[in-house]
C-alpha cells in the first residue's frame, strides 16, 4: 500500500472534531449578544464534530500506526483543506456570507493568517460569527496540526511528520528530541502572549469583545479586525500595543521563550532576530521620513503611520492604521516589495521569512568571491555556524519557486480582467498571507469583487504560502503518487 | 602589484582606437546625405582615436603581459564606460543631444543594445548621426572585446579573460582551444546575417540607408529605429523579415553555425534552441488570442502583431508594430514578465537568458524530489548531461541578484517620483536590455521625461544587465580590491 489511509483518515477525523469544538467556543458570545446566530453556529459545530466521529470511528482500530513522510504531506494538506471547508459552515448557516465562494474564501484566509477579506460592512456582521472569524486565524497561526500533537497522545508516533509539514520554518533538530513538549510550549506561549494583549486593550479602552478579538488576530498576524476601519479606529495607546505585539509574533517562538526567562543574550545575539529587528527599524525611518515630505501632520502621527505599516506588512499581520497607497508612488512600491519580506522563522508570520533572505542575501554576495576563487569552497554563515549547502540550495530553490508563482499567478489574475497592479497586489498578499494588497485590493479596499475564480485561485496561493510551498506543490508532482 | 594596470590601460587604448575607427564609418553617410553633421562626426572620431592613441602610445612597452581574472573584469568595465564616454561625442558636437545625461544615456542604451530612448523625434536627427546611433548597436552586441580579440593579435594570451568577463554566457569550455578562431567565426556569422537581413529589407522597399540601420540594430537585438514609428512604420513583409532575424539574432551563434553547415540534427537536439522556440511559440499563440479577444483586427493582424511584440520582447531586440500595453491588462502583465526572459545564451540577446530559466525549472522540480528522499543526489540534466551543482548554485545566485536589484532599482526610481508602474518597467526592461517597458516608458514612449539621476540609474542598469551582473558587482566588492 502506497499511503497509511487508514491514519490519514484517522487523523482528519481528529483535526475536524477539535475544529468543532473550537466553533463551539463561539457560543458564549453569541448568547451574550443575542444576535441569533445561535442555532448556525450549534448546527455548525455539531456537523463537523459528527463528521469528525465518524470518520476517526470508522478507523479506529489502527493495524499500522506508521506515518511516512508522504502520509504527512497529505494529511496537512488535506487536513487544512477540509477544516477550511467545515470552518465555513457559520458564515453560510448563519447567513452572514451565503455564497459558499465567499465563505470558503473567507475561512482559508482565517486559517492561513491571511486576513483578505470579502465582507464590504464587518460592523453589521453578528458577534458570534465574528468571534468565529477571528478564532479560524488563532487556530491557524500556530497551527491546529501543531495543537493536535500536543494534547492528542495518538500522534505521538508521527507527530513529527506533520509537524515539519505544517510548519517548515521551525527547525526541526530544535524539537526532535521532544516535540510533544515544545508543541505544547508554544501553544502555552501564544496562549500566554494573547491573553496579555487582550488585557492591554481592554485597558487601552476597547470593548472586552474588540479586546478580545483582536488579541487573537493580532498574535496570529492574521489582522481580521471587527471595525470596518481596522486599527484606525482606535487610539494612538492601542495602535501601540497592537505594533508591540504584531512584532512579538513575527519573532521565533523560541526567542521569546528565552527572553520570558530571561536570557536577553541569546535572543540578542540570535542573527535572524536582529536583522528582523534591523528590517523593521529601517523600513520605519524610511517611511516615516517618506510620510513626513509628502503628508503635514506632525511627526508623532507620521512615525506611528509608518511603524503601525511597515511592522503590520512584514510580520505579514495586515492591519491599517492609515493607507499606505495613497501617500505616494514610492511608498505603495515600497510596500508591494514588503509583501515579499515576512518575520522570522519559527513566528506565526506567513511570507518568505527573514532567514531565508538573509541567507540569500550573504549568498549572492559569496558568489562574487566564489567566481574569483572558483576551487575554494565558500559556505555562508548563519549565527556563527557554516550552513549546509543542500540547506541554501533549498532555500534558493524556495524563493525561485515563490517567485515563479507570483509571476504566473500575476498572469492569471490578469487574464480575469483585473488590472494590472490589482493582479500583482492580489497575488502578492494571498502567497506571503498579509491581507492588503495594492490597486483595488489595498488597505482600505476589500476582495469582493473579484471574479469567482479568481477567488478560489488566491484561496489556493494563501493555501500554498501558509504550509511553505513545498507540502502542497508535492502532492502536484508525479514522484509524490509514483510507488517505490 | 595587485592588477597589471599597463596591459589594462593599453587595451582600453585600443578599444578606443578601435571605436573612433567605427566612428569615421559614419562619413560616407554624412557627406551622402549633407545634412551639416560632418564636422561632429570627424572631430569625434579623430579625438577618440587620439585619447586611444596616447593611452596605447604610454603603456605599449608591456613589461608583463599576464592578464589575471581581475584584470579581465577591470578591463571589461572600464572599457564599455569609457567607451560610452567617446560614444556620445557625435550626439553632443552635433547638436542632436546637447545635454552630457542624455547623450550619454542614448550610447549606453546603443552599446548594451538596450535600445531605450531620450530622442522624442528620430526622424529630425541628421543620417549620419542616426547611422552611429545604429552601429553603437551593432558593436555592441557581439561585444567590442570579442571583436578585438579576434582581430588584434595582442590580445592572443589574455584573450580569454576578457572573453569570459563580456560574453559570460557564452560556455568557455567550447572556446578554450582556439577563443581567436571563435571570435573571428562569431563576428563573421554576424556579419554574414546582417548583410542578408538588409538586402532582404531593401528587396521589401525600405531605403537603402534604413535597410542598413535596421540590419545592424536587429542582429544586435538592440531596437534603435530610425523611424519615429519603429517597425508599425513599414509593411508586414518587411515586419515578418525582421521577426526572423530577430529570432536568429537570438538563436545561440554556435547554432547559427551549424544550421549554415546543414547540421540541423545537433540544432533540433539542443535543448535551449528547442525550449527557445517553445516560448516563443506558446507566448505567440496565447497573445495572438489575447489580442483577439480585444481588437477586430483581421486574425493575420493579430498573429503578426502578437508574433512581431512576442519575438521583439523575448529577444530583448524592442522594436514596435504596435503597442501592446494598449490591449488588456493581461497583455501588458504577460509582456511585463516577459521582460526578464531572455534568449539563448551565446546570443546578442540581453536578460537572463532562456537556458537559466529552463535549469531553473527543473531544479525546482527536483527539489521537491529531494524532499522525499533526502538521501539521494538528484542533479538536474541539461543536453543529456548532469550540470555540476556549482553551475546551478550560479544560475540561482545569479537569479536571485537579478531580482534584488530589480526590486531596489524600482524603489530607487520610485523615490525619485515616478509612478509604480513606470519604475518597475524602466528597471526591468532596462536591466533586461529589451528597450520598452510599461507605464510611461512604454513602446510607444520614450525615456526623456525621466529626472536625470534616474537615467544615470538606469544607464548603470543597463551596463549591469550587458555584462551579465558578476563582471560588474564584482567591482563593488572588498574581495576585488583585497590584495591577496
Amino acid at each position: 500500500m502506497r499511503f497509511n489511509y487508514q491514519v490519514i483518515i484517522n487523523i482528519i477525523g481528529l483535526l475536524l472534531m477539535l475544529n468543532g469544538v473550537f466553533m463551539l467556543l463561539c457560543i458564549p458570545f453569541s448568547m451574550y449578544f443575542g444576535e441569533g446566530d445561535l442555532i448556525a453556529i450549534n448546527w455548525s459545530g455539531l456537523i463537523t464534530i459528527c463528521v469528525g466521529a465518524i470518520l476517526w470511528f470508522v478507523t479506529k482500530d489502527l493495524s499500522n500506526k506508521e506515518l511516512k513522510k508522504k502520509d504527512g504531506y497529505l494529511i496537512v494538506t488535506l487536513g487544512w483543506v477540509s477544516m477550511s471547508c467545515f470552518g465555513a459552515l457559520p458564515y453560510i448557516l448563519s447567513g452572514a456570507i451565503p455564497n459558499f465562494t465567499d465563505a470558503f474564501f473567507e475561512t482559508i484566509s482565517g486559517y492561513t493568517t491571511t486576513g483578505a477579506s470579502i465582507l464590504t460592512d464587518i460592523e453589521s456582521v453578528h458577534k458570534g460569527i465574528l468571534f468565529w472569524r477571528s478564532l479560524t486565524q488563532w487556530i491557524g497561526g500556530m497551527g491546529i496540526i501543531v495543537l493536535a500533537v500536543a494534547i492528542l497522545p495518538i500522534l505521538g508516533i508521527g507527530g513529527m511528520q506533520l509537524f515539519v509539514a505544517e510548519s517548515p520554518g521551525i527547525s526541526p533538530d530544535k524539537l526532535q528530541p521532544r516535540i510533544k513538549e515544545t508543541a505544547k510550549r508554544l501553544w502555552l506561549i501564544y496562549v500566554m502572549l494573547t491573553g496579555m494583549e487582550t488585557v492591554l486593550l481592554w485597558v487601552g479602552g476597547m470593548t472586552f469583545f474588540d479586546a478580545l478579538n483582536h488579541g487573537l488576530t493580532t498574535m496570529a498576524t492574521g489582522g481580521f479586525s471587527t471595525k470596518n476601519a481596522s486599527a484606525a479606529h482606535f487610539s494612538p495607546f492601542i495602535q501601540y500595543v497592537m505594533v508591540l505585539f504584531m512584532f512579538l509574533a513575527g519573532t521565533n517562538f523560541t526567542m521569546t521563550y528565552f527572553g520570558l526567562h530571561g536570557q536577553f543574550k541569546k535572543v540578542i545575539r540570535n542573527e535572524e532576530f536582529r536583522f528582523y529587528l534591523g528590517t523593521c527599524v529601517l523600513l520605519t525611518a524610511i517611511t516615516t521620513f517618506a510620510i513626513s515630505l509628502t503628508s503635514d501632520t506632525g511627526f508623532e502621527q507620521s512615525f506611528r503611520d509608518g511603524l503601525f505599516q511597515v511592522v503590520s506588512v512584514v510580520t505579514t499581520t495586515g492591519f491599517v492604521s492609515a493607507d499606505y497607497t495613497q501617500w505616494s508612488s514610492f511608498i505603495t512600491i515600497l510596500f508591494f516589495i514588503m509583501l515579499f519580506i515576512g518575520a522570522s522563522a519559527g513566528s506565526t508570520s506567513g511570507g518568505v521569512k527573514i532567514v531565508r533572505h538573509v541567507i540569500l542575501l550573504k549568498n549572492s554576495i559569496l558568489e562574487l568571491k566564489r567566481q574569483l576563487h572558483p576551487s575554494a569552497i565558500i559556505p555562508v554563515r548563519f549565527n556563527r555556524i557554516a550552513v549546509p549547502r543542500d540547506i541554501t540550495f533549498n532555500i534558493l530553490a524556495f524563493i525561485m519557486i515563490y517567485i515563479s508563482i507570483f509571476s504566473i499567478g500575476s498572469i492569471v489574475m490578469a487574464s480575469l480582467g483585473v488590472d494590472l497592479e490589482t493582479a500583482m497586489g492580489s497575488v502578492a498578499t494571498s502567497l506571503g498571507n498579509v491581507g492588503p494588497g495594492i490597486g483595488s485590493v489595498g488597505p482600505v479596499d476589500n476582495f469582493a469583487h473579484l471574479p469567482m475564480f479568481g477567488k478560489w485561485f488566491l484561496a489556493f496561493l494563501m493555501l500554498l504560502g501558509r504550509l511553505e510551498l513545498f507540502t502542497v506543490l508535492m502532492l502536484l508532482t508525479p514522484y509524490f503518487w509514483r510507488k517505490l
